[in-house]
């Protein structure tokens, strides 16, 4: 038997697909544990306005299929100041919450940990995003069906490089972490894949590109093709790189043209792919679990093998201080963390050999 | 009983999805009634070159499926000019060939036309533009998958327009025609369409999309994003669009953001939906047929109800002089033919409404 | 300037994708010109229990790309009995309702001819059917959905086949139309195309797919898999036909499987096409102004080319009395309307040739 | 520095979304390190009939998206016997193979390991089933695809089921295992999941189905649908089923129907999902390294936490001898598992909460 419970749950910062089949889960079993499950609307200014409201059964029934957030999101200015803190504090306890479950990325993991001083109520984060680029965190909710879209993307992009022998350039997400483009550029089957943590200099990455289009669009060449994968991460202006391409590409195979593509807004909404459905859900459960154990200021993960943390009753599910994640996400976006230095050697290897 | 033909098929200009299940039939229904039949690889500039092959029924297999075209486009400077255009002729008569089925766009229909002078061959068109700009044509091959792809993408954007309570610029292609943003707009329950024939000014289009935000996102509204698709044809850069509206909105809504998403060569590629399956085969099998019946310089087309030409066995296909169909483009491409003028009529009335 | 009306919307038989964006469209057109709009839930059944409540713009905003109705469908016993049209136009009455919209297939719509008798109110009918099985409609509501839906499970199917070289009958909807199973079997390049139009004798389908598949899976030959599509009309069990084409094959190519796949209500649901959309939307649009005119017991049909009827505004949508529709579903279901036969003997002609 | 090697590759057993991506990795890697590649066509069947040929980067290259495998594969009597692997070792001898790589599911593993006695050549497996029902491996190629695939068939049939307010049992494949019921099943919201290693009675299955039933359609519910998701390898035949609840029904909620859906071979086939692909290729790059390691009848798996084996220099990949995999497949398929045993209890908690 668990003592009864007001929870309230919000999404905020950038919308991941998987958020609303996280916020079923945590009214279906809140509500089923005889709990009261509030919805905050508009992420932490919806919090400082006292936008609260209870979630009910009818109303999350079937949003699991929904990208983006019934909940909604937005950004604050004032959350972050000592005013917004202060104001925050009291609407939990204006409203009686007991648990308040933040769905979220970086920054909105920064702020729960800063709401999570002199506990105005017990924190639990969930990492939501589809840049993949929080610590401790082996698939953040929302990846797995980004990465989806951007394959779907890259192969109507194939076909169209292949009736004409032609090379893109496709920009994705993921300004402080390659994830995306890495693990999406190896599906697509990428000639090269440019990440901001290679640190890479303008002239090497062109020089990198060209030999590239060189092997690939020489005379008796099997490739028919060329895609470069780039995360927005990187610095040099893809713009920049398509012109200093297509000047070498005159010279080097003047029947080939160089194009670029930024895929954008659409890579963060869509169908949640039943994975992100499946880790959001599990990840709700625990979540739940976490507020009727009494913690505070941690974040479940949906596990990855090298990680750290407390168990729970879900294999997959460990439970991390808030503040250890922080401290594990700054080390993979300098690119320090062990984690980011094996994905590169490994990516390295492989992208030597994948060129062909 | 038929003749026995050499039968040549080219794809060329954009590629457009369903121009390999047009490939296919003619391959599968020339071979079936005895004839040969050659690809040409890399449209008008492999015929130059001479690159005709045998298509057999193993290399055709399967790739109705399959966005692209597996024959290769290409574009030739070489090819309109009168060395072109001889070299061209040369080429079909040193490979024997009876007829040419040309699959492509405005400028390949036009391209086709020129070499019908002089009949080196039979010259056979078959309408392929994701753009649906061509003259006495209802749907040409490949426009119905892209207006899918471009309304599953307005769908992703409205994922995430809803979470944030944004606005949304799509661009989408069309250089000279507004279908494809028109009938996709619709489908994804824009907030307005903009197209190029429209001919609007600049200013009289920040005020209407201005106007348009202030309802949507005055307080109590019941929407949460607003959408706007916008055809590559409007001359006014989307940037300039956002920019002007993101300072209006300033004072008008501030807690709204305006962002643009440029769908470009993604809408090109892609599985053909069924319905651009099915015309692609069924143009491909009367262009079999107008083969067989010695036809020479026209076009099939997918017929749309106010069309002219000739009757086929198929009832929803004619037959339509390449001349004509030339002739219809102009009128469709500046506005002067009734067609554009009742699409667009009826869109403004629809318009005045939706955006409610 | 028009009258203020009282416009009442249902949903009736086997729901059809695109059928709440027609809803969406009569609600926002329908009250952006002043009018009431009310939604009947459950379809007729909801009709005699008085469920109608108003339609509010914030209910239907967002909702065209759901499969499905939000309206709710169901069948009625009662309705077409005596007591069940007096009760229907008793609530007809009470809710003052000056035009009703009946969105369904044939048994819908005659419904609404019955109910039209002694005109209770306006009854207008909009053609929402899978099947595409209605008279005068080129297209209804839902088709070009359920053939994207089956092609990409062919494809899907298609992949497995080739991987073992084996034979499937893939069984569609389509219990009185071959609509389905023809347009789908072309896309998906079927082998054969069964429908029950074509009234074959058992053993007639079993020698013709017998011989089918040993020219399929002859030594030598190109092909690698087989894929027969069968509508749901034709009277042979799909188990008993893989039975005695697995009894041929031992003997035939002994190392070929034949397998079946039944697919059911998966094709039913799911997001409407682009297209599905737009022609919901142009109809509903033309819906509602047909109620402004004080039109009565009439259908508004996506045109097709052989098609009869009264113009609208919009080039393709026709009006055409429900008598006449429903006389001209007779003749298309018992195979005697020229549409019937121009597309079965084109079938034929194309099958003799496909089936290489 | 390596030894240049002659890898064999062959598939075996059901085909699964992402062989491909496989195949073409060990092929453009093998031959970027100077290895000779050879293709087996049609699994053990043609390893027996001396199939083996040489594989081009121009035959791999844009595979990775094609569902199926380009290799084929065949269901083999002859192998197992003495004289099949007799046969099967005299063909690696004579076309000088040093290492086999076998891509396949239980089966085809089990095979792997009987040829592997005597070492006629390296021997080494990888995982590839949709059913992800293999010892000591977190994800089997092909298994996200798979629930990516159930899952969209589920919402197509919520669609339809929402709009009638039914039921549905969908019966998706697993004889031996409920994984994918289970994962499908939860990101599915679906009522129950009915899996055979829960051994249930049919009266206990139908009492619960029936509860549900009733809570879910009770006056007043806010559910519109119930979903069932049954996994093959559960002994009542779903039909049976249908018929005792539909029974049951009639009494309880007589508006209510409830139907069945078989998702048979659809779920086999169609393009891999991203995280497949990827898998896929890194289970393949780690096999060509295992190769050139001396490895011998070992498997190598996309670890799971709580997974034995060896490392890698890829953090998500461990090397398992086979006879350690049949041994923990054995118990996993038994129910003896841990593995399985955390997954049940976990389930068996949330349904009792998700079945509100």
């Amino acid at each position: 038997m668990v003592d009864k419970m007001r929870i309230a749950v919000l999404t905020s910062g950038g919308d991941a697909p998987g958020m609303n089949a996280a916020v079923r889960t945590i009214a279906v079993m809140g509500l089923a544990q005889g709990h009261e499950v509030l919805g905050v609307r508009h992420g932490y200014q919806g919090l400082l306005e006292g936008e609260l409201t209870p979630l009910t059964l009818s109303e999350v029934n079937g949003i699991s299929r929904q990208g983006g957030t019934i909940l909604g999101s937005a950004r604050s200015k004032v959350f972050p100041t000592e005013e917004g803190q202060a104001q925050a504090k009291k609407m939990l306890k204006k409203h009686e919450v007991d648990a308040l479950i933040v769905l979220g990325g970086n920054g909105s993991l920064t702020g729960a940990h800063l709401l999570a001083k002199d506990r105005p109520c017990q924190i639990i984060g969930l990492p939501a995003s589809i840049d993949n680029d929080i610590g401790h965190c082996g698939l953040s909710i929302g990846t797995d069906t980004a990465v989806n879209t951007i394959v779907e993307a890259c192969d109507r992009i194939s076909d169209t490089a292949r009736a004409h022998r032609r090379a893109f350039i496709v920009e994705v997400m993921g300004r402080h972490s390659g994830f995306l483009a890495m693990r999406a550029g190896i599906a697509a089957e990428a000639d090269a894949i440019l990440y901001g943590e290679a640190k890479l200099d303008e002239d090497d990455i062109v020089d990198r590109l060209r030999a590239i289009l060189q092997r690939s669009f020489a005379p008796g060449g099997y490739k028919t093709r060329a895609l470069f994968i780039k995360a927005e991460g990187v610095e040099v202006p893809t713009k920049r790189l398509v012109k200093r391409l297509q000047y070498h590409l005159e010279k080097d195979a003047p029947d080939v043209d160089i194009r670029e593509t930024i895929l954008g807004h659409v890579v963060r909404g869509g169908r949640p792919s039943g994975l992100d459905r499946c880790i959001a859900q599990r990840l709700a459960f625990a979540a739940v679990s976490a507020c009727e154990a009494g913690l505070h200021d941690v974040m479940l993960a949906w596990q990855s093998p090298e990680d750290a943390g407390q168990a729970t009753q879900d294999p997959f599910v460990r439970i991390i201080p808030i503040a250890d994640v922080l401290a594990e996400t700054t080390k993979l976006l300098n690119g320090t963390s062990p984690v980011v230095q094996a994905r590169i050697a490994l990516l390295k290897k492989a992208e030597n050999l994948l060129a062909l």
